[in-house]
């Protein structure tokens, strides 16, 4: 079974293939009043669309987004204000090449869901990886561009800091470089390291994975449950539901296992503004579910690309073995793109939290 | 607000605090005609509950799950079937010392919920947690119990894999010796190590982290879905609503950003068995967001307990600089109390997958 | 499958059957910072209950509600504020005479739920009628106390004003009335009428229907949505939740059939106050889904029991034609019991969609 | 807040306005497998498209329904076979004349939910009732007729049985009637009377209210489930969120109340065929919520459409008295387009339950 949507109030239904006509989402929840303009989505769904530079895929989308409903328009022609109503959101897919796809159409491509799928349903669309296509994520990235409309203030960032063994300095971090590069990296002393080494994964049709990192700041305090719907529940829930994540990790992840007591909780003090200061942030902004109003730090793993040229073992939907290689257009590092998403998803789950806590009447209340 | 469901078909509600009269939960679209016993449940509670070892808590709780509702109860006095209507679950609170916590009533422990309770509630329940015990993952671990038997022939086991820098070796994994040891250790010579370890930071007043890793066998292949609702982000999302979760991976993890596309992806081939056959397990059982049958393999890691008797720097709800030391009875490793938890938590997420595809009516379909 | 959760943000969960240890709900997502007391809750509960008066049935049940979990206790021991967490509220069986039931086991009762439930789940708690018994209600009720503490200032009355083919003249409507008959009938002629119809159906073991309404005023403008979740939606769909309804109005409701246009709109005016007016109500408080200020109107049909002494034709499990009269202690008219069932089905639908518009941070907002 | 989906597994989200450029609808959790064409929708959208006769409005659209996801085409060009991936659908909004509700955007038309949704939202798409035009429930009708397709063998039919005062002679039902007169009248001495007495609320500028009959044949037994979401209890809430319905009811529905228990209760024999048999239907074809095997019997009334010729006295958005009369296209009796609306909520509650017995892996179980 098939379910695509989440949120609890601010609620988006994702749809569409790689291959068919269109994909788009429909934001339900969204307050009244609330106003953008078509380049304010279009300016994160180009961050993440193919053929920006030679470390992704050629695949050719302009990736427009189209408002269907859910909005007014005002007299300038641009500027539309939300209703209150859901908002359909549609993007047409323009470059499609289904003939690349036709000698996997019964074989299992090993690392796809190819296999999975056929044992599920009796039916896979084929084409580009049909549902399961990276594709999909524009429709997320739209819906998030609106999610950030909501919470008034916040400012929400994705890096990368890992490809490969290669991690990134930490102590080099500035801002200022993520849109520098093609990597959405902060540490400018990586970027070359990060072009060579992907220039031989590129040209060898291999591939590599990632780890990316958001960071969420000016998020008001309070905002989460304690025991489920947890803000970080809530957001390891969607960065995992993005396509090639394996691991998910708030503040200080999987490094907090070997910390102790004393290392680990985050002291505090009354600043000399007389609001209360926290002196580290391990705990990544989250505190038994809900937001400190610290910044909110999440980490995802993203595995390597399952295509890649090299001839792998594998079977076909008849029962054969077979080996496939994996042709068509390919990201050799899929985690490059997963930075707007991943600021997608983190948008969309604290717009979510910040609806139920505030509510939806009328205009977002600050 | 407050969010204590999970589930969509397979529904657990959880309710309770440490230091109330009972705690419970009521486990909604478990199907009729299941057969079990009070021992059935108990035996995993019992692998939970507090005081088994000096490893862990002193409190002294009984921990004796009572079932008030949903199921019939045989001429022999034990055996209860299910039918089909919510099973409400209750445990009670025995051993409470509500008096160890009134010194906490109004200073924030750091690395605890208190101060983001206070911001969001403006009323907390500060004995001994309040909602945010440990505690409350007794009612987990019932409705865990009884999801194992939804899932026909399912095997699912939690170990410690690490607790601070101590790991096991992988090579030394021996099933059997997870009974064996109060750490639910696989590696009997990672054993005197951990004790020797752990007694030292018992008697320091400290805790540390641990990384838990949960194996689920014989799951359905077929189970899950492509985009939302995948199998891998309900687990994730389980596994992170545990207190003190900060990581959670699926199979390779996070490792997965090192390894290249030929390195990570699961090769295949038909068994002699004219089945077919995986040859690693990189993706941890599953591919897409859908179970492969092949084990299902999730790790999650756990920060230290944030009670320590080491003075930190904090405030109280007054504004005012105070340092904070916890007295009362703690584990000084949470993460090894964990393991029972996470197997609860990956049962209730199959069991959910498990009926989205074949249904409830009647008994439960093999 | 089984689905015992309702409401959105103001979320109940009932379990429990009539003749197992006791029944309840666990209330997940009552805003933090609400005071009631045990007597609150209890002055419904006494309402609702069975033994009031020779018109409804005779088994006696204390019907005392506990709470288990979500609030904390004053130093007055009898107030109790709410935290945010759920509350646990549980009611005991007490009165229970199972040996009633043996013989309708295996025979199905005509109008009830036997043959419908042993297709469904091939296993039926026979006694009391298990899950489906009106005392499931109980639990209902204490959901509905705690909902018109969510809603500031609300007042939320239920009437009968129809039993069999005797209705109420509506002229003779008096508040004052409800609360001085075994009929919660706010015409003072009608009692003796209905007094005496129900004796003659009680004697001969008959049953008969009844149309109740309920009355919400000083339900602030503007909860609902517009087309799905609307105010009336959400409110149609709990009281036909309630076991035996068959039917459910809002405002004119089936009379509206026979309405022009001119006739049902309601036309508005500025009140002297400056205030908006509407000049009369066939809508019952809700256009287009939302409420207008105006007193929102519900009614529902109940059918006549369906337990009566006299012999009706049925089948048994075993396949064979038997006649089964029904023995055990009924109502006659349960739709007497419902009037308080009806008035906690709307407190719930109207705090639920109070939530969504105010959202549930800190106290309730005014 | 905003809430537009609707169904438990068979997932309905709608979207869109009656003057923006299109409307729609996303189906999540229809299995795969199942095969259908354009056709196979058109014929239901085209049973309920505008400008059918002079009885409805002359608002004239083709309805014309585009599927951009979820299906596979087959070779025929035609044959689409379902993925299990959501389905969205899409339908333009052709004949859109706004200038035609220039005069009512700050007027609030009596009746309508104008008033209502400036108090809420603050701001109204006051086009052709916007979100709230009956134009959205295209997208209801494209859904129930895949719903259709979910369910095997079953059949779906609505009939008008009254307009106004004249109600059908019920023992002129004929099925072979309805789709031979522009009313789904299945009385065919009745259509004449209609004809006239429309006519001359037409003609008049004034409109009238109606009840539509939905009988749903073949439904498995065991559908639904005891206390909450009831299977008339769903069908009632999809009823009641349909534009202007007051009034819902289910097999004898209000006239249940009149009813004692000998007559209202439904006896049983077995059948010559060694099948259960009932010997009536006052039950409506559900019993404590679950589905009986006999026909499903809903009733819901309309009120008359709100927009008519005559003025009636209302207030504008400053606080002004004004008088409103409503020009634009109009249906003067809205229920007769309700019919195929009503038997495509039937259809997607009947479908969600169906998937909630049988589950959702490949191909629909029969």
């Amino acid at each position: 079974m098939s379910h695509n949507t989440f949120g609890h109030l601010f609620r988006v239904t994702t749809w569409g293939e790689s291959h068919g006509p269109a994909l788009g989402c429909v934001v339900d929840g969204c307050p009244p009043g609330i106003t953008f303009t078509l380049e304010d989505l279009q300016v994160f769904l180009d961050k993440r669309k193919p053929g920006q530079s030679r470390f992704v895929t050629q695949r050719r989308e302009d990736d427009i987004v189209k408002v269907l409903s859910g909005v007014m328009l005002s007299d300038d022609g641009v500027t539309m204000t939300t209703t209150g109503t859901p908002i359909s959101m549609l993007i047409e897919n323009t470059d499609q090449r289904s003939k690349d796809y036709g000698d996997i159409a019964r074989r299992y491509r090993p690392g796809h869901a190819d296999f999975a799928y056929d044992l599920k349903y009796g039916i896979r669309d084929y084409r580009g990886g049909g549902r399961s296509s990276a594709r999909e994520t524009a429709a997320r990235v739209a819906a998030g561009a609106l999610a950030r409309k909501v919470i008034p203030g916040v400012t929400i960032r994705g890096v990368l800091t890992q490809i490969g063994k290669h991690k990134i300095n930490r102590n080099n971090w500035d801002w200022a470089q993520v849109d520098q590069n093609p990597f959405f990296c902060p540490d400018a002393a990586m970027v070359p390291v990060w072009e060579e080494y992907l220039d031989g994964i590129r040209k060898s049709g291999s591939s590599i994975g990632a780890v990316i990192e958001v960071v969420a700041e000016n998020v008001p305090a309070g905002l989460g449950a304690p025991i489920y719907s947890k803000l970080d529940q809530d957001i390891a829930s969607l960065l995992m539901s993005i396509n090639a994540v394996k691991g998910v990790e708030i503040g200080e992840g999987f490094a907090s296992a070997e910390l102790s007591g004393e290392e680990n909780a985050d002291q505090m003090r009354m600043g000399n503004d007389g609001k209360p200061l926290f002196l580290s942030n391990h705990a990544g902004g989250i505190l038994g579910g809900i937001s400190t109003g610290q910044p909110i730090v999440a980490r995802f793993a993203v595995k390597p690309t399952s295509s890649i040229l090299t001839e792998r073992q594998s079977i076909d939907a008849d029962g054969n073995n077979v080996d496939v290689r994996t042709k068509g257009r390919h990201d050799p590092c899929v985690g490059i793109r997963a930075a707007p998403i991943g600021e997608a998803m983190v948008a969309c789950a604290i717009a979510d939290h910040y609806l139920r806590d505030r509510g939806q009447v009328g205009k977002v209340r600050a």
